[in-house]
């Protein structure tokens, strides 16, 4: 049995991808899905996502606005060393903190390029911009530091440098009771399980239910019935509710 | 030669996807990456993203903010039979249309669904529900319509309705001149491809230029630099002027 219970607030998260690439097409976003999946699984809700283009006004008003709205934020993309990376700087301006080459940063480079010969030139230091205030986030792939301030995460859109500091930042975070799920497979229309549906619903205030209709390319079509709360044994009842609902139709 | 000059200001876009099931992880959605495209080759400019909860004051906010700030919005999903498919009320709650049963939006599903031998029932008379004032947008697949509302086009979650239902819209779009991309693949770490970019950049502003960053398999990395443009010439001498810059590094 959970400490918590059902009704207990989870804390609540929003992203903010940054990119012309992925507006334009060019490039399929992938750290959406990840964040999304690695947040539920930590018991956090994501509530929110918005993706807007590579223009500071841009991305110093969905800073704001998501980062009063939700418990936490984090970024995705914008902190390499070309010109238009610049979320360093937007998220500096949002919430009037100075940005500007910090020590730190420039060492954790110098450790990573040094060795490799490689110069730490001023396109490369662009990386060790960071906000006055601000805690890196550890980068094991490349070495150039993600960074915290406030409630909101920097960190880079290469998907797997997001997803190492994904698993850096979310051990510091507080997550409410684990979001659990379990689902059934309606073989009927949905326009003919939304009615025995709703009244499950009704029944059940303590899971959220939701309904996605599939057609497997065999010709059987349907919904996945899915219901999510924090609570086993509610969500076993629920689940109950609709086997009896659906009979011989849930699979 | 182009018409329009390169800086004819090009029209804009929005898209709000409606739905828990992307938020949690459940589901990737498909459909933000495939109008992306469509519009990029529509000769429209896709600015901005927004993903939102099943909640009506969530779709409202979303809907007026988006609706406000660009030429057009799509939206996707939460239009089907069930209890959570709330957007066509949140959208009438957005600009104070009624939202009803609509005798042509029934005369579609009766059409579609009668010779099926499926009965039109309650739950699936919710897709019928349209605000006042709306023309219905084709639905090919499935017949139950999207609409569109002032500059506001809602359109099913499904990818293969959405995509379908794009179709349906994008002629009734006033295009700007085609966005034309070139790139080319440069084989040097992206802290070097900075500096020289830099200067492409600032001598080209008639062009867009973005870099991202390549790691292959083979070991081989470097930055795949890319520049957008309306037109054809511009584009060509900034592609020069990037193949100047990069010499033997540029593939």
């Amino acid at each position: 049995m959970s400490e918590q219970t059902p009704t207990a607030p989870r804390p609540t998260a929003a992203m903010l991808v940054v990119g012309d690439e992925i507006l334009s097409g060019r490039t399929r976003d992938a750290n959406m899905h990840h964040l999304a999946n690695r947040l539920t699984e930590a018991g956090i809700d994501l509530a929110e996502v918005r993706v807007v283009r590579d223009d500071p006004d841009a991305i110093v008003a969905a800073l704001r606005a998501l980062s009063e709205a939700w418990d936490t934020v984090f970024t995705s993309g914008g902190i390499g060393p070309t010109h238009d990376d610049i979320t360093a700087d937007a998220v500096g301006a949002a919430f009037g903190a100075a940005v500007d080459v910090r020590d730190d940063a420039r060492a954790l480079l110098a450790a990573h390029y040094a060795p490799r010969g490689i110069e730490l030139n001023e396109a490369r230091l662009r990386m060790a911009r960071i906000p006055e205030g601000a805690t890196l986030i550890d980068n094991p792939v490349s070495a150039a530091p993600g960074f915290t301030i406030r409630n909101v995460h920097v960190m880079a859109g290469v998907p797997k440098i997001f997803a190492a500091m994904v698993e850096s930042v979310i051990p510091t975070l507080t997550g409410g009771a684990p979001l659990l799920s379990d689902s059934i497979r309606v073989h009927r229309g949905e326009g003919d399980v939304a009615g025995p549906l709703g009244e499950v619903v009704a029944a059940h205030p303590d899971c959220r239910f939701g309904s996605y209709p599939f057609a497997d390319r065999d010709g059987s079509f349907g919904a996945n019935v899915v219901v999510r709360g924090t609570d086993r044994a509610a969500l076993d009842r629920a689940v109950a509710a609709l086997r009896d609902a659906f009979g011989a139709d849930a699979g």
